[in-house]
Order: structure tokens, then sequence, then C-alpha cells
């Protein structure tokens, strides 16, 4: 497409661009905007400014006609024959800010605009805003807003900037993407900002029938939702998954049923033989049994009304099964099943007290819901919640994740009442649209952690769930604008939505240095220190040594013992407008770090996060506040890291 | 300074400035540089754009005449009378990439030159590199190279330009600076990269006569030569800090004399009633008495011909008394004394045994030097230094730095063969020049951590110890220019020399979700992981699984346990060119974790480091590694922070 089509194409859909105008060959150049540029608009001269094919700076109408002469004469000079079917473009050169709007076709999120700064900048400061072609207003503002340069769209230096023109111009995009299907790519780049708005001066899009990635639309009956389940492969054998999973799920409120071709007993209850023996209307089943048995086993509890199956079975597309996983999918759909796996631990829903994984059965309920994509790291969150006294409402191990995605269990969970934050660890997805679909839609907090980040991780995560993981800037770009909060470790899965609301700090400590630091890592976090008010002073400075400075961080000074640390806990703990305490205690000449673990075990109203800064001096009290499920640390940088 | 002049004063140092003409008010103008802009130049006319006093894209010198009585017109139409004091200047319009070069002078490192993208985008990006006024060539280019707009002058897409350009405009301009040193601020902003090179564009320089901040040059004998030390206020009052110094100091392969007024023994030694007393020629004295009689005991020590204080006692600037400090310092000076202090712990010395802190006496004997103006970060230190068998050639608490500083310290803990690291903890300082110079000449890696970041912080930071700290981005960047490592974690000070050589990593796991996590941090910490050989291949095939991924990281499969571990560990501690190993347990199935745990406390030949990733089920196994001493974590995260 040549440069004056392709104008006239983004004209169309109001996207405006600098004045130009088409010429022909023969015709006598004549222009009203300059200063202009004249380029060739041929087919035969692709490296326009090689050919001296390209003329800036043009002042007037002469030096107009007279720079088409010239071009015309170094284009032949070089060999070049031109006729009638070659024009030319005259634009008008404008000054201002270059910015960049941009769009791919994700093979996960499928077309997605782009913006950032202009020019080779882009590329150097990689400071790029991701669009959904389906984010409205308010989102495409949240993206824009994600970028650095986005602050000169948002009236810099009273320039007179706004991000409503900006969102205005990704809206006329976004039109434009969507009735132009074949458009895969597209570069305006750059797009000035001028005191008329953005106008496009130059651009670049490419054609083809590789279709948008569309979002998945099954009527699906809750996951959730089972009185009767399954355990397909109940095992006596302790070292079996199924012994695990048998035995978990004996605490289920519902009706549980074992299933092992040998019989017999297990745990009281009564193995069947076989699926057909099963009484009829089982709504789940959980499936732990060899693969070649897995489509059959499954067919059958189509026939006992089964809608929901995990499939804890491995040998699938993760071990380059893909034709078996396929199967897997296919037979799941003509069924209308829900399934979670194959490759999964399972899945726990706390109020049904339903644990049907082969994980640990130390499980509390409560209101968290995690949906991970690693068994193991699953494993070793749950594992700490249990030591930190943390429930969950559901936990859900989607292994390969063949059918039950993300976006389908966002939704689900989106609608019990008993889960209040929805926490994802995620290797990779394929239904990104999907996703984001359910997360506009979800009203409850959606924390993410991704791995894939690097190279060298993607490589390791595709081996291990056969999940290509992308291009994690686009990922995070795309999902903070949808509204999900990412996070960078995966302990903050199960610990940030308790903290997530503490936004005032008080720390008290023995020593000003470690106090200064944790401010910078609290800063660093978003958060702020809580200040402290005149009565407040007042209050501590009849508990505290007089050369306390009298500010937060409450330095309680480097001889204070225990009886010090509790008074102080004792005051701050009635400041309004404090939601969280750090407690530094750092190894000094005197202090009795023991007791004060003791201390800080008791059960305060504000929450409290010990820091035991030392080594051995205060590895005794640290380790007394771990085993009693004290959240508390040993590095100042670590405490933060949760909130 | 009229630009006319400032642009005739920056070409007369050799920076090259686009064509420009000084144009009488009255004068005809003629020039031969086009496009041009023409500007008034009159102290009358601030606001040049808003009197319609500035011209641009002038294409010929009828338009430039045309132009010049414009601007005439337009300015007096506002009332502004001009006459033939006033002048014009005419400058050729370029195109280039704007750069910005500017100078400051910072009260801790004097003038400094910064550079960046120029424009409005150096406030956006705050992509700045800082240059020091006495930085060599090879130092200019590491700050250049800090930024990443510098990817421009590396000759980005084959455009031919070179950080030795840049390089030069810089060594001009530190000439220009040297030469006019009333220069106080200087901003070029934009500096054009052109294909001519660099050319200043604009530029504004402001000047006062504030001098540049020097450097310190005091001869001064080694601080840490003593054979002879003297304890002054040793006391027999175990909760006196007089009481552990003198405790600690009992182990001085040295002479340590004890002085207490009250005379008698302490640990089987003389207590010497007063200084007078001692023995002559006492090379060094810790004092930990009243403030009020510090001035005198220092003139007696004086006349024990001492060279080196440690001033223990605190109450001098931290708490607001800046003159009681000062005739410390002015006393010091005066003898030509080495002093730390006041308001520190002491200082430590592995190879003399010479323990004078009155922090742990867990110290053991090692290579990393240790400068810190926290006593309380520097206890946390050495308490978890000595859990883990870490070393220290030296420690030193610099308290509130009245005299002996970073800069100092450094040059002597160069000489010493003993030293191989030198990790400093910073919360300010005020000779910055002197610090810089020192990094050049070390030749012993620095590490330093620096708090204060925050403006929260820095305000906590003062109340401690006096000490603004200043601009971090700026410090940073000395810094590393100098040569200096920056750290992010206190805990980094004394286990990074140590894993500073790990360059390629090995994961042995139980599972792929945390490994590929780990991969990330690793990555994001500038280190790789080992790729495998076939030959590695086909020995760990033997040892495996056969569905093991074939590739670092080493997944051994969920179902491991400690044989299998063992096995791997046996075989990749062969393997040349893997300089760490991470082994990551995660609580799986059958995972025997305290076993796992048991296996990693043998001495193994590469450097391993445990990750017991989960909480309560690897919690003994965890507490096991910890309390012998293994460096080991419970987070992925945290396992990098040290790398």
């Amino acid at each position: 497409m040549t440069e004056s089509k392709l104008y006239n194409l983004l004209s169309a859909h109001g996207i405006t661009v600098a004045p130009y105008k088409s010429i022909a060959f023969d015709e006598k150049p004549e222009i009203d905007f300059f200063p202009a540029a004249l380029k060739i608009e041929s087919p035969k001269v692709v490296h326009k400014s090689e050919y001296g094919a390209v003329k800036l700076n043009i002042a007037s109408n002469e030096q107009l006609q007279a720079a088409k002469a010239e071009i015309i004469k170094n284009v032949e000079s070089r060999g070049v024959k031109l006729d009638a079917s070659d024009r030319f473009i005259a634009t008008k050169m404008m000054r201002g800010e270059e910015l960049y709007f941009g769009m791919v076709n994700d093979d996960v999120f499928g077309k997605t605009i782009l913006f950032g700064k202009g020019g080779v900048l882009l590329e150097l400061y990689k400071d790029v805003g991701y669009i959904s072609l389906d984010a409205e207003r308010e989102e495409i503002g949240r993206a824009l807003r994600s970028t650095k340069i986005s602050k000169l769209l948002d009236n810099f230096r009273g320039l007179g900037f706004s991000i409503d023109g900006a969102v205005d111009f990704v809206v006329k995009l976004q039109e434009f993407i969507r009735k132009n299907p074949t458009v895969s790519e597209m570069d305006i780049n750059p797009v000035l900002l001028t005191s008329e708005g953005l106008i496009a001066v130059d651009a670049r899009v490419t054609f083809d029938d590789k279709a948008d990635v569309k979002t998945r639309a099954r009527g699906r009956s809750n996951f959730f939702d089972n009185r009767r389940v399954a355990v397909i492969g109940a095992s006596s054998d302790p070292s079996k998954v199924g012994y695990a999973i048998a035995k978990n799920a004996l605490n289920f409120k519902g009706e549980a049923y074992f299933v092992n071709a040998r019989g017999g007993e297990l745990f009281g209850k009564k193995l069947y033989k076989s699926v057909p023996e099963l009484p009829n209307d089982v709504d789940a089943a959980v499936i732990s049994i060899p693969g070649k048995f897995i489509l059959q086993t499954l067919e059958e509890l189509v026939d006992k009304n089964v809608k929901n199956v995990m499939v804890i079975s491995a040998g699938f597309k993760e071990v380059g099964d893909l034709e078996g996983e396929q199967k897997l999918i296919d037979l799941v759909n003509k069924h209308n099943l829900n399934m979670i796996g194959p490759n999964c631990l399972g899945y726990y829903k706390g109020e049904d007290s339903l644990n049907l994984t082969f994980g640990s059965n130390n499980v509390l309920d409560g209101d968290i819901a995690v949906v991970s994509q690693s068994g193991a790291v699953l494993a070793a969150l749950m594992d700490k919640a249990f030591q930190y006294k943390i429930g969950f409402s559901h936990i859900v191990s989607v292994g390969n994740m063949a059918d039950l995605d993300f976006g389908d269990l966002i939704g689900m969970l989106e609608s019990d009442p008993k889960c209040k934050a929805i926490s994802l660890y995620v290797e990779g997805m394929s239904n990104g649209k999907t996703f984001l679909e359910a997360a506009r839609r979800c009203k409850k907090p959606i924390y993410v952690f991704k791995t894939g980040r690097s190279n060298e991780s993607k490589a390791a995560a595709f081996s291990h769930t056969g999940n290509l993981s992308g291009n994690y800037e686009m990922f995070k770009g795309l999902l903070e604008s949808a509204g999900c909060i990412m996070l960078d470790n995966i302990e903050a899965l199960i610990f940030r939505p308790a903290l997530a609301k503490a936004k005032n700090i008080l720390i008290i400590t023995n020593a000003g240095g470690p106090a200064s630091i944790l401010t910078d890592y609290i800063v660093d976090h978003g958060k702020s220190l809580y200040k402290l008010t005149d009565e407040n002073i007042r209050v501590l400075d009849a508990a505290l040594p007089f050369n306390w400075p009298k500010a937060n961080p409450v330095d309680i000074i480097g001889d204070a013992m225990s009886d010090r640390y509790e008074k102080t806990l004792e005051i701050t703990q009635e400041f309004d407008g404090v939601d969280l305490i750090y407690v530094v205690v750092t190894p000094q000449f005197m202090t009795d770090g023991d007791k004060i673990a003791e201390l800080l075990l008791r059960k305060w109203k504000k929450p409290v996060i010990p820091v035991m800064l030392g080594g051995s001096d205060l590895q005794k009290g640290f380790d007394l506040l771990k085993n009693n499920g004290v959240l508390s640390f040993d590095t100042l940088k670590g405490a933060t890291e949760l909130l």
C-alpha cells in the first residue's frame, strides 16, 4: 500500500494525518503547506534516501517543482527508468514530540496496540504501553499511563495536552483495526504531539489473513459445585498418589466414592471395582490411573452424569504427547465437561472441606483462592500457608491446562462469596483474550505471579508444562491495565491479600540505620510511613528515653530491652491510621532477643511483623516466632517483599 | 551572559556550537547558514517567545531581514522600547537527536557533569549519567554508558557515532569548567548528535563564587598499625560498654592497657587510674567515658604518643552538639591524629586478634573489611557472619565520621594484603571527591550499600548520625563509574565477596516451576545458567529417570528422594565451568526434606546453596541447615539476592 493510500485510509477512520498531497508523475506540483517534504512513491525505489528521492525543507512551490525534477534526475541517474505509473507524495513537515502507536497480532492476546515514545528511543527505553483491542476508555487510559512518556500527555508543564486526546486516538485505531481485519501489523511512527493534537506523520501497515485470537465462549457449569465425588485410582498403597487423594477426600462434607479395580475397602469405605458400579449422578471425579485407561474411564463417567473431572495423571503434552492430550480435549468438549489437568495436583474447596489433591491435608479454610500451573509451587505455598495460618477458599492446580483455564476459573471464583481474593501462578496461557475479559469483569482483586520473564526460564517452563510463555512486558502491561496486580515473588500470592490494605506503616526499632534501610524498601513498595501526631509524640515521650528522635521510625534507642519494646507496642497499637507495625530488633549490647520474641508472639490488635536482624544471637527468638506461625524475617529486604 | 557571548566562550574551549551570528540593532543582517532562527538578545525581553521575539525556519537573507523587522515591531507593540544596546542572534537550525550535558556543584561531590537525553525527556526518563570533574577517559566512558541513551553513541544501527566523540566532548567541558571556576551551574540542552559530531545549540550558564569541593590531603599514619592499645573507661560493671570492650580486647596479640579512675584490677590486668600513668608509646586508645572528659583525655594521650583513637562515646553531632564535635576535630587535626567516631562501636583487626569493639566477640579472622556508619547494622552483620563462618580482616565502625572517613580508610585497606574486598555501609558522606579518588586508586573490589534513597529515609538517617544523604542516583552513578559495586541489601556486604565470582550456575530441583522462577531471578542478577554438555547429559542420564528434561535446570522429577539428590550432586560437582549449585527442594508427596537437609550439610567441592521451598514440612531441614551455618533459603527471591 502506498503512503498516500494509507493516509487516505487512516483519515477515513478519523485519524489525523499530516497534510499531504499525492502528485502524478507529469503533474506540476502545487501545495499550500510549508515547509514540506517530497518523496517518490514507486515500487522501483525502495531505499528512497539512498537514491536521492527524498527532499526536505521545501519552502515554496518553486522549490517543490525543482525538488521533483531533482528527484527524477537522481533516480534515473542510478539507472531506474520512471514512468507515468510512478507518483510523488508531498507532506507537511511538522514539529512536535514524537510518539509511537503500533499494533501486533500476538499468539496469546491477539491484536494488541502498542504505545510509546516514537523514533529510535522506542527501542532504547522500551517504555511501551500495551492496549487490548477490547479495552474501553478507562483501561486504555491506564495502559497509556503505565508509560513514562505518557506524562507528556497529562498536561505536562501546562502544555495543554491531555490523556483524553490520546485515548480518542486509540479508540479510532481500535475501530480502524476492527474494520480492516487483514491488518496484521502496524507502525505509526512517529505520531507527533502538537498543539493541534496527535498527528500521524509516517505509517506502515502489513496485511495477512491470520485471524485475531478469539475469546472462547462455552457455556459451562460451575466447576466448584460438587456434592458427590469419585476418586478413580484410590489406592491402599501409601506410596501411591491415589492413596493420598483418597485420604485427603475423607473430610469431605458430601459423598466421596473410591474406585479401584482390585475392590475391597480403603479407610473403612467400599472400593468400587469400576466406574459403572458407581451410583448415578456423580458430580466430579478425580482420576489418577495410567494414561491408557483414561479416555475409556471418562466415557464411563459421562454415563454417571459427571460434570467435573480432574486428571492427575501425567504423560501428555509436557512429555510431547500432543495427540493424547488432544484426544482428551476432544472428549471433554464433546460432553461439555469441565476438566482440570492433565498433570495436576487436584483441587481443594474450603467451604466443603473437600481436598481432592495429593498434596498436604494441612490446609485451612479461608478466603483466598489460588490457581497454579505448577503443582510444586502450589505445594510449597500450601505448606507455607499452613505454617502462618493462612486459609484458602479454593485451590486449583491446572497442570497442563488443557481445558479449564485461568479465565474460566476467575469467572467461577468471582461468583463465589467465600472467595475474597484470587491469586494466580502463571507459566503461560493460550487464551489471553478470555483471561482479560474475565479479569475486567472481576470485582475481586486478582494477584498474578508469572514466571518465564527471561528466555532461559521460558525454556525451562516449556519443558515443564509444555506452555510457551510470551513476552512478559506485554503480559504485565495488559493484565495491569485490565486491573490485575502483578507480583514479583510467589510468597506474595498468599500474603499480599492480607497486607494489601496496609498503607501507613510504623516502625519500632532499637537502631536508626536499619530503620532507615527499611524505610527505603517500604517507599519502594509504594507504602508510606505513618506521621506521628503531636499527641502520639507526647504519649511516647512519657515512655521513651529523652533522646528518641520524636518521629517514625520510632527509635527506642540501642539500650532498649523487651520492656521498652512492650510499652512502645502497647502505645502504638492505639494510634489511629497505623495499618501495620514493623518491629526491628538488632543484636546490641543488652538486647534480650528471646524475650522480645516472646513478647511478639502475643496477639496484637494491629498486624505486627518482627524483623530479627542478625544471625546466631537472634536465631533462637527468630525460630520461636516462625515455629509459632508469626510471619517474621531476618532481613530487611525480605521483610518488605510481601507488601 | 548573552547567548552569543556564551557561544564564544564555549567555542574558545573547543566545544562545537551551531553556526551563529550576533547582529547589532541597526545592522542589516546577512548570514550564510539556513534554515536559521532569529532571536532578540535584550535584558528587557525575558520571555522571548511570548513577545514574538523568536522567528524560526528562516530560509533566506530577505526572510531574515523581514524577521528582524517583525521582532522589533512585536516587542515594541508590547510597550518595550528597544535601542542600540539591544542585539539579535541568528543561529542555524539543525536536526539531530537531542542530548543533554550539564553541570551542578554538589555539596558532597563538587562540580559534577550530567549527561542524558535532551529536551523534556530528561525529566521524564531520569536517564542521567554523572561524571566527576576528575574522571579520566575510561571513567567518563563508563559514566556515559550507564545511561540507556548512550547506546545511540555506540554506533547504534551503524549510524557511525562513537562514545569516543562524547568522551572528547566531556573532556572539553571539564577543561572549560576548570578554567572558569565561577561557573556554578550549566545546562547545554540540547546538544545535537549530528553526522558532524556533537553540536551545542542552546546553553545556559550561571556563575557564583561558591568554591568547588576540595579533596582532602593530610599525611596520615596507618590507622590499623597498632602494637600497644589502651582502653580508656575499662569497666568491671558488665552492663557497661567499657566492660565489653575490655573483655573483647583480651585476645589481642599485642599489649592492651586498661584505664579506670577507680583503679584495681580487671580480668587479672591492672587498671591504670589515669592516662598519665600509662607507659609511653601507646599506639591507639579506645575511649568510652563521659563526653566532658574526652578532650582532656585526648591531650593526655597525645603525650603518650598516641596516633589512633576511637571515640565510642555518643552525644555529639547526632544530638545537635556541633560545637563539641568541632572541638574534637580541631584537637585531632592539631595533633595529626587518626580518629574514628565519635558515637561508634569501635574497630576489629583479624590478623592481630584485636577486637576493640563493644560488639560481639564472636568474630572470625578472614579477608573482608567492613566499614559501617551504623553500629547496629554492623552488629547484625557480625552476628550473621559468625553464623555462616565468614571472617573479617578489618571491621570499622565510623560513627559520626568526624575525622577518618571512607576515603581515608579505603586507602589504608588497599595497602593491607590481608584484606581482599572492602564493604561499606554508607548513610552519608561529606568528602565525595576524596572518596572517589580513593576508589579509583583501589585495586580491590569495593562493595557499597547506601541507605537514604528516599526522602523519608534521608530524614531518618539524619536524625541518626547527623549526616545528610545526598541524591542517591548521583551517588550510585559516580561510585559505579569510579569502579565501586553498589548493592541493594546489607547482607550482600558480607556474602557477595565470595559469590561475586560465581558466573555460571546449575540448578538441581525436584520441580520445574520453582526452577523456572529461580532462573528468572538469576538472570536478573546478571548471572547465567551453565549449559550442560553432551557428556554431562550422558552421565546424568545414567542416574536420573528417563523423563528428566536433559537441560539445566536439572529437574530430577517430583518423586526424587535424598538418594537421587545425592547422586545428582555428586555428578554435577565434577562439571567444569559450574561455579555454584542451587539445590531446590519442594515439599512433594514423597520428599524426605530432613534427609535431604542432612545431605546438604556435607562439605561439597563447589558452593551449594539449598532452597527449602515450603513452610512447616521443610522447616526442620531448613533449621538444621541454618543452625549448622549453611547459607540456605526458604524463598526463591531471597536465594538470589546475594548474587
